[in-house]
């Protein structure tokens, strides 16, 4: 069994109601592989950054247990930054700047060895790249695909070839509503569905996640948190749970796909409670057990 | 065990994005009274209307067995008018006109062999009229109140004085947000408990509802709709179902509330499939329990 991230790796500077920070770790492809090895090592990573990359991220990737070998390092180029605002309720925010930098020509380049990953997850980059990464992979079990409202705007016609592809496609509700022209959920995952993937993921913050297939649908709970410190990096956490759950228990029943559903929950639900990966830097099992506990026991009811 | 309603009853005029209706029964106390019929009978309602108030309707509320004696009819008076528009997605709506007619005066004065009744939902009406309603009753088992916007904004101090003589309040996430000044509704609800009412269920439509006392929580998914026809009155089904459980199984642990909530999601979930009270007139006791069945299967996940 074995896991590939690919996706972005940044530095974000972050403003919240309640605090700042600046040039903390973050990127699609960190989030996921932050959560994801909590269930697979070694995580494979493949994604880009600049000679500036700091040293003590490299040693924090490198401790959990994330293989490397995917990581450009570019040389005299910097890393892409990232510059963020949330609102005072911490749902909408405004992009204050994006810096690709070395991203900006990133060509995601699987080494030899990742190519026969059994599991993969691509963060949300431009779809074209995305396509870029399936075509170098041979057989996988499961592919799963996030994306972003940049892309469904700007390249829909490629996020449609993509989506075809994938095993699963996870996107948030705004996204959701986006792609389908639906602002009912229930609605446009089955419009999405129809569209390709044979299995949808519709994230909704604090109203949890809605799995969806042609045949059968889950309403997943989020795990309750009254005080969000940051919620950059929830969907990102959301799929490296779901996806490591997945691979660590090779098993693709809906089932098994609700549980993981609720790993992914519970992952994101760790990541909004500080900044960048701060969070889930040093989670135990027991901790995420926890937590899967709970939502058991505040979703379950006997019908009499 | 005896049920009384005490809300509006009005002739509603309402233009979703796909058609229109002019002058259909509706009022918080018809909603409310129409879905816990099902559960308990005879629900004893107390409104006003006035004289032009459409024979029809009169029988119909006679057929769902609804005990009228608390129904003041105004002679030489009309009756409560209300018209409202959706719009797009039928989540947002603009009030058009409100023609308090009869309603301006509304006086509940609850007949003497209503006092002794078990379960009191009062349906949304100037919490002052509430605390009235409440004044006049002995006894009660459990008390449950819904309110709505306007009387947040308008009369707030009245509005926490009855709130804290309530059993359950039930509210929507924009009424629990604007009281409580808070945007998350985890938070929220746990503020709103804090202003006295010891359990508090806050309805988010398509995302189900959310039980809180000061120890425990229940999520509840919605009952899928993908085409709502016609949101009026969902709220106040959704009460009727609630409280109608209870009452039918005088059953007040939270094992049993959570299935309350169920059950007002259901009714809900009807209601707001054609206008009016259409898709509650004659519902059976399968249809109301596949409903069920179809929300726990839903939402049923096993941790391993």
């Amino acid at each position: 069994m074995s896991l590939l991230v690919v996706g972005s790796i940044a530095l974000d500077t972050v403003e919240t109601p309640n605090d700042k920070a600046v040039e903390i770790l973050g990127g699609s492809a960190t989030f996921i592989s932050s959560c994801a090895r909590y269930f697979v090592q070694p995580v494979r990573l493949v994604g880009i950054v600049g000679s500036d990359f700091p040293q003590e991220h490299l040693d924090y990737l490198k401790n959990c247990r994330i293989d490397l070998e995917g990581l450009q390092i570019r040389n005299g180029e910097k890393t892409f930054r990232w510059g963020g605002k949330y609102d005072e309720h911490l749902s909408g925010r405004d992009t204050l700047f994006t810096e690709l930098n070395a991203f900006e020509t990133f060509d995601p380049v699987i080494p030899e060895p990742y190519r026969q990953s059994d599991y993969v997850c691509l963060g949300n980059i431009d779809p074209g790249l995305q396509l870029r990464v399936l075509d170098q992979i041979r057989g996988p079990k499961m592919v799963v695909g996030d994306t972003m409202n940049f892309w469904i705007k700007g390249k829909k016609d490629e996020l449609l070839k993509t989506i075809k592809r994938l095993d699963v496609f996870i996107l948030s509700d705004s996204e959701a509503q986006m792609l389908s022209g639906t602002k009912n959920l229930f609605a446009a995952g089955s419009k999405i569905i129809e569209m390709g993937p044979p299995t949808v993921v519709i994230k909704k913050g604090e109203h949890g996640a809605l799995l969806m297939t042609k045949d059968a649908m889950f309403t997943a709970p989020a795990y309750p948190i009254e005080a969000v410190y940051d919620p950059t990096g929830a969907g990102d956490a959301f799929a490296g749970g779901f996806l490591g759950w997945i691979a660590k228990t090779r098993d693709h029943s809906f089932e098994n796909l609700k549980r993981a559903v609720i790993y992914g929950n519970v992952m994101a639900s760790f990541c909004i409670e500080k900044f960048s990966v701060d969070a889930i830097r040093n989670l135990d099992e027991t901790d995420i057990s926890e937590r899967v506990k709970t939502i058991h026991e505040l979703s379950k009811f006997e019908p009499v």
